[in-house]
C-alpha cells in the first residue's frame, strides 16, 4: 500500500489521496539516527517528531492556532476515549476528526492497546475482542481488532494503529509471549478489514523486555505490508536501560523504509536515547500533564514553578524560547498556577510543547550535521536537560 | 487634572504622561447617549466601552493575544484580590500591572469597595478603613482609603478607583446615607493622597435606590476635580427597572465632560439601558463567568451548550461571529464542556467577550447614525437577545 495510488477519495477535500507513507533522507554516522520525511494526506511531518497527545479531540489547554505556533506538525487521538466520547459515527457524521477539531495537520490515532494495560481492572481479554466497562459511565465497550479500525475510520486519521495487548511490565514470560502471538493475529485481522486505503496502517511490536520475543515479532509483522511500525508496551514502569536495551535489539529488524515509532515516550532523554536506535516519531503526555502541575521543561532542566523562590523572579523559564510563556516572569507563571488561574496551564503547555518541538528540531540538525551521536554524548556530560 | 500635563515620570516607558481624560464625541438625537474617547497613558478607548474583568492579573483562559482579538481595549483589574496575591508591593518590583500580565492597553483598577459588599461577612467597617479577613488564609488586610489609592499606584493602573462603601440593597435609609457619607469622605481622602498625575482617579456615586441620596452624592463628588464618575452599589439584587430609575435620576447631575462608568453591569439589555442614560463605561463578569458555565451571548439570545440538543449540531455559535469558538460546530463546543475539557471555557470566554465587543461596536456605530434609541426600541421589539 505504500505510496500507493487510491482512487477512494477522502471526504470533500484535496488532501493526498494516498496513504502516508516514509521517505528516508539521511542518517547519522555514528548512530542509528534517521532522518525522515513522514508523507500523509494532511501535510508532511519532518521526523524525528513529538505528536502532541490530543486525548479528546483537543490537546488540553490549546487552541489549535497555538498548538500550531508550538512547532507540532502531528498530533495523537485516542480511540478509546473518543469512542466512548463523543462516539466514532458522531465524529464521522461531523466530518471526520480533523474538521471537528479543526486541526488540518497530520493525526494518528491509537487503538485502544493501550488501554487495555492502563485500565486492566475495567477490561477482559479474549481471542475475539478486549471488552471495557466505560470508565465514564460503567457502560460496555467491545474493542476488536476489526472495531478499532472502524473507530478509526470513522475518525479519519491519517496513520491508523492496529490493536494491540498490551501486558504489564514485568509479567509471566508466557503471558507476555501470549499477548504477543494475539497481538500478531490481530494485526493481521486489522490489515484484512480496513476499508480506507490513504488511512495508513502501523503494526506494534510487543514482546515484552524479551529480546527474543520483540526480534521474533518484529521479522514477522514486517512480512506484512504494513506503512509503518510501532515498538509498544514499553515506558510501562521498566527501568529507562531496559527500553533502550530494547530499542537496541528490535529496531535493526525493522524495515529500513518504513518509519518507527515509539509509542507513549516521553522523557527528553528516552527520546534522545530511542532517536539514537533509530526511532523516528513519538508521543507523549509528559510535556502536557507536566504542565498542568506548574513543571517546565528546559535546556537547564526542569523548573517547578509553585516553588516560593520564583515568587519575585523576573526572568523568563528560557530566555531563548519562542513560546508565549517565556514573555512573562517565572514571578507571573508562578502567581498564576498559586492563584489557581487557567492561564498557568495553558502558558505552560505552550511553553513544554514549544520545548519538545525545539529538542526534535536540535535533534534533526546534529543528525542532519551528522554529529547526533556525538551531540548526545555532549549533552549527556554537560547539561542539566538530562538530570 | 483633566489633560494637565505633568512632569512626573512613568517607569521607563514612552507613554503619554497625562491622566486619563475624556473627548466626547458626539450624542444620540433621541437619548442621553454619548459617542466618545477616553485618552490614557496606555492608549484610547471608544466609548461606550466594555472592560472584560481581569481579577488576578488575567482574564480567566485567555492569552493577551487572544484578549487582544476580542477586541477589548479595556481591561479591569482587582485592587482587593491583587492586594492579597501575589501583592501589590510585588507587581510594583515587576514593572507594575502592565508588565506584570503584558497586557499593554489601559487598566482600570477597583477599589476593593465592592469587596465591602460582597465579602460582607469577613469585613468591619470603621471610618477610618474596611478591615478584611482574607478569603484565602484568613490573614488581615485593611483598606483604608489611603491603602486602596498606595495599592493601585503599585499596580500602575490607568485609572485608579477611589475607596466606596457598598452596601447591599435593599437597606435601612440610615445606613446607605452613612455609607454614602463615609463614600464622599473616603473619595476626598483618596484624592489628597494621590501622588501619581498620571493615574486618574474616578470618584463613585452611592447612595442605593434613594433618587435625592443620589443627586445629592453626584452633585457633591462633581465638585471635585476627579478624572470620572462611576456609579456604584447597582447591580447588587435589586430589580433592573430600579437601576434605569437610578441611572435616569443620576447622570444629569454628572459631568458632561467626563466619562460615566457603571460598575459591574451587567447583562446586554443593562448596557444598552445604561448606554441611553449617559453610561460611557462597564465591566461585568457575566460574559467570563458564563463561558465557564456553557453560556453562550448571541444576537439570538443565550444558548445552554450542556443541552443535548447541540450533540450533532454542525452549526457555529453565530455564523458572523470572527471569534476561535465560532470557527467550530456547537457539537464539538458541547462535547469540550461534557468531556471537562479547558478548551470549553477558552473557546466560550473568547466568543462571549467578542460578543460583548460586538455589541459595544454596534452601540456606537447607532449613536453615530444618530438613531440609537430608535434601534435600542428595535431590539428590544425584534429581539431574541434581551429575552
Amino acid at each position: 500500500m505504500l505510496n500507493a495510488d487510491s482512487s477512494a477519495g477522502d471526504q470533500g477535500t484535496s488532501i493526498d489521496p494516498r496513504a502516508a507513507y516514509f521517505e528516508l533522507l539521511g542518517r547519522d554516522t555514528d548512530s542509528a539516527a534517521r532522518l525522515g520525511h513522514l508523507h500523509t494526506p494532511h501535510g508532511r511531518v519532518d521526523t524525528p517528531a513529538f505528536m502532541p497527545v490530543g486525548t479528546q479531540g483537543t490537546v488540553k489547554g490549546l487552541t489549535v492556532d497555538h498548538l500550531q505556533s508550538t512547532g507540532a506538525q502531528m498530533i495523537l487521538g485516542n480511540t478509546y476515549h473518543l469512542a466512548l466520547r463523543p462516539g466514532s459515527a458522531r465524529v464521522a457524521r461531523l466530518g471526520g476528526l480533523h474538521r471537528f477539531m479543526l486541526w488540518d495537520g497530520p493525526i494518528l490515532t491509537d487503538s485502544g492497546g493501550f488501554q487495555i494495560f492502563s485500565l486492566a481492572e475495567r477490561a477482559k481479554i479474549t481471542e475475539q475482542a478486549a471488552t471495557f466497562r466505560s470508565h465514564i459511565d460503567g457502560s460496555l465497550l467491545e474493542l476488536s481488532p476489526e472495531r478499532a479500525i472502524q473507530i478509526q475510520e470513522d475518525l479519519g486519521s491519517d496513520v491508523a494503529m492496529v490493536l494491540d495487548h498490551v501486558v504489564a511490565l514485568p509479567s509471566e514470560p508466557q503471558l507476555v509471549r501470549e499477548a504477543m502471538d494475539r497481538s500478531l493475529r490481530w494485526a493481521e485481522r486489522c490489515l484484512k478489514v480496513a476499508q480506507r486505503p490513504e488511512q495508513a496502517k502501523f503494526a506494534i511490536v510487543q514482546g515484552g523486555l524479551d529480546e527474543e520475543l520483540r526480534v521474533d515479532h518484529a521479522q514477522r509483522l514486517s512480512q506484512f505490508p504494513f506503512d509503518g511500525f510501532a515498538v509498544g508496551g514499553l515506558s510501562v514502569g521498566e527501568p529507562p536501560e531496559e527500553m533502550v536495551r530494547i530499542l537496541s535489539a528490535t529496531t535493526p529488524h525493522l524495515p529500513v523504509d518504513k518509519p518507527r515509532y515509539l509509542m507513549g515516550v516521553g522523557r527528553p532523554i528516552d527520546i534522545l536515547e530511542a532517536v539514537a536506535r533509530g526511532i523516528d516519531m513519538f508521543d507523549c503526555v509528559m510535556p502536557t500533564r507536566n504542565a498542568r502541575n506548574a513543571l517546565a521543561f528546559t535546556w537547564s532542566g526542569t523548573i517547578r514553578l509553585r516553588n516560593a523562590k520564583h515568587a519575585d523572579d523576573a526572568r523568563p523559564l528560557d530566555e531563548t524560547c519562542p513560546c508565549l510563556a517565556c514573555k512573562h516572569s517565572r514571578a507571573y507563571l508562578r502567581h498564576l498556577f498559586i492563584a489557581g488561574e487557567m492561564l498557568g496551564p495553558i502558558l505552560l503547555t505552550h511553553h513544554n510543547l514549544t520545548f519538545y518541538q525545539q529538542l526534535m528540531l536540535a535533534i534533526r540538525a546534529h543528525i542532519a550535521a551528522g554529529d547526533y551521536a556525538q551531540w548526545l554524548q555532549s549533552l549527556k556530560v554537560q547539561s542539566d536537560l538530562l538530570g
